[in-house]
């Protein structure tokens, strides 16, 4: 968990206000969720791996009987921090379904937590910011989605990204066809899910210790490796590839014309819950993705007792924060007034007044012996220019502001 | 703890904005800080009647033994969630010192919790807008914060408000008079600061029963009582009042004339650690203030071992928004698309993107069969106009808008 200090808070509120923009003029609605979602809830199957690194809330009131009585910690936190924004979308969508839109476009950018251990890059407080379409079972829904994503990510500056895509349908085709019982599904793609890291040696030998013919994956596997992002499948597809899915990944990729999309058919998305299309933000500059989401058509039922539609995205802010090459956030209507021990609150209020009614940002210093420091500490927090107070200045207009340059 | 809506969520951030705007055109620089603080910080008396509110959060990784080895609840939390923003500062200011300015001016606007038992008008999580002037001595600092929060409040177009003001030192004077122990000094604040609720009866009651005389400290209460918010001592000050305090408080309302002055030698405000002056926003609709502050000169120290002064406000953020009468949060340039089951994705998101680069908002919609319902959702959700797309239309120039009102 990490302080931000004044350049670094300017810095993520500027880009967290231009991605707000963007998902708003693409016609999705902010909401806002509690941190705190009830315990049952978070450990209720959804969450993946991520359910484990759930911080738990101490129950109010505890007695020493209370915890004589138990020996399971669970028991003693009703309430826990959101691990992600899902879970919490999908007990926000059960709970006010009534009055929102049939089909309903939500925007969350948020903070959520996760109990890892401290390792560079990864932090127990961060943000995520989502959009979700639920009750559009089409493919519109994935197009808005990736359209709005691609259209945030320009506007941030950030290029040479690419979308990599896959459809859970195709992962079920693959390990039909290598002959994977469905009981080991779950595990299998959990294992494939380790390619970046392992290598295909890695993942195979997984597969073989499970007792998987490998075979046929290998292939793939090797293919998907020579053959990076690549649409290789022309008239001639493979006998595993789910035809109807991979054409509607071709229909997707021709419907978000603004964005360089890659097929790779061993992206498996590690959470357990997505139905059809999946997808993630990769770039050469960082070896992990900088968001992904899919289409989850499953999950909001567990909560609802009806199945809805649904599918969403998570831009991992942090990740693209720390490839953004953003200048500091000055602006030049930010001043500084110098002022003398001798002059009155009072006048320099009325000064600070009236420079802030016509516009500026306006900062206030006693004038130090040696002034150099304070003058570079200015020009790096992106003030642009310095005046003396001294007691005869009763006006603005007596003001004789000299520029600040940085470095 | 409560969902937000995207009217609402709408209407809070259109409120942030202009705090945090206003906040900073003022010279204050924002920072943030994680929402889990050390559970040995929240609870080192900084933080009087709240400290007992924070919720804990659960250590990871506990055992059996671990339950088994104690009997005292906090012994299984490290960590908790902040109850207010000024002890968060504290320790931020002790940690970041030597890269911050000599006189630094923070701004805070976030969530913080407390396990406060449900009740109207009381929330478990709500966010606090804080400022804080931290390693200014001189009365500057009390000016700038309050010239800073009444520009705010009345950017938000709030209007009847005024501020309370009172110093420490003059309650100190005023028990000194009355011959109160020091010892009991903290215990007579705290039954003085119940006047709202049980009246001046009330009061003395309790005093009486801490062995206190109360005649002289009656005087006092039932005069305040009688003159409210006056500044009713001329050249005759009573032997019980610290001049040279009440003089202070007369100049720091003669340097912000934009606000309303109100002088109460009762207003305690609760937290122990204020050493100066002491104010709060009052509104004759809320019967609660609507936010409040002073110097803390103290309490910096605690963290940092060497005293720092310090004075701050916060905004009671949900309070505020309660009193503001606020548009829907509607732009002339949100537009809905209402399309035909026929047409394309990609000749749709065509359209949405040409409307989306003239700067519009876009939302779209599937033509419902009765499509009033509808319509009337997009008008109170601030949709100014709507289109139809059948499988003809191409260009965003075949596009016939018709506007949408509300109601």
């Amino acid at each position: 968990m990490r302080d931000f200090l004044p350049a670094d808070k300017a810095r993520r509120e500027h880009v967290l206000a231009v991605i707000r923009a963007m998902f708003s003029a693409h016609g999705f609605d902010e909401i806002e969720t509690p941190v705190m979602e009830d315990s049952v809830r978070l450990h209720a199957g959804l969450g993946g791996d991520n359910e484990k690194l759930a911080f738990g809330v101490l129950k109010r009131g505890l007695t020493a009987e209370d915890l004589a009585a138990t020996s399971d910690p669970l028991d003693l936190a009703d309430l826990g921090l959101r691990f992600d924004l899902t879970v919490p979308l999908a007990r926000f969508y059960a709970t006010h379904r009534a009055v929102l839109p049939a089909v309903f476009r939500s925007i969350q950018i948020a903070p959520v937590w996760r109990a890892e251990r401290p390792q560079r890059g990864r932090y127990r407080q961060f943000v995520q910011c989502d959009i979700d379409i639920i009750g559009e079972p089409g493919p519109l829904a994935e197009v808005e989605i990736l359209t709005a994503t691609a259209a945030t990510i320009d506007a941030l500056g950030l290029t040479g990204w690419t979308i990599r895509v896959n459809d859970r349908r195709i992962l079920t085709g693959l390990l039909n066809y290598s002959d994977v019982p469905i009981g080991l599904h779950e595990r299998v793609l959990i294992a494939i899910d380790k390619l970046d890291k392992v290598g295909v040696g890695g993942v195979l030998d997984e597969l073989t210790e499970l007792g998987i013919q490998t075979e046929r994956i290998a292939l793939v596997l090797r293919d998907s490796g020579d053959n990076p992002g690549g649409w290789y499948f022309g008239d001639d597809t493979p006998d595993w590839l789910d035809t109807d899915a991979y054409d509607s990944l071709l229909r997707l990729r021709e419907a978000v014309p603004s964005a360089s999309f890659e097929f790779d058919p061993t992206l498996v998305r590690g959470m357990g819950y997505y139905t059809g299309t999946i997808f993630e933000i990769a770039h050469p500059a960082s070896s992990s993705s900088l968001g992904g989401g899919g289409r989850y058509d499953g999950m909001i039922g567990r909560f609802l007792g009806v199945d809805v539609p649904a599918a969403g995205f998570s831009i991992g802010f942090e990740r693209i924060l720390d490839l953004l090459e953003l200048p500091v956030a000055g602006s030049a209507d930010a001043v500084a007034l110098l002022y003398d021990a001798g002059v009155e609150p009072a006048t320099l209020m009325e000064l600070k007044a009236a420079l802030i009614d016509s516009g500026r940002r306006v900062r206030l210093e006693r004038a130090p012996r040696n002034v150099k420091p304070l003058l570079e500490q200015l020009a790096a927090s992106g003030f642009s220019a310095v005046a003396t107070v001294t007691p005869d200045v009763t006006d603005i207009a007596q003001l004789q502001f000299r520029a600040l340059r940085e470095g």
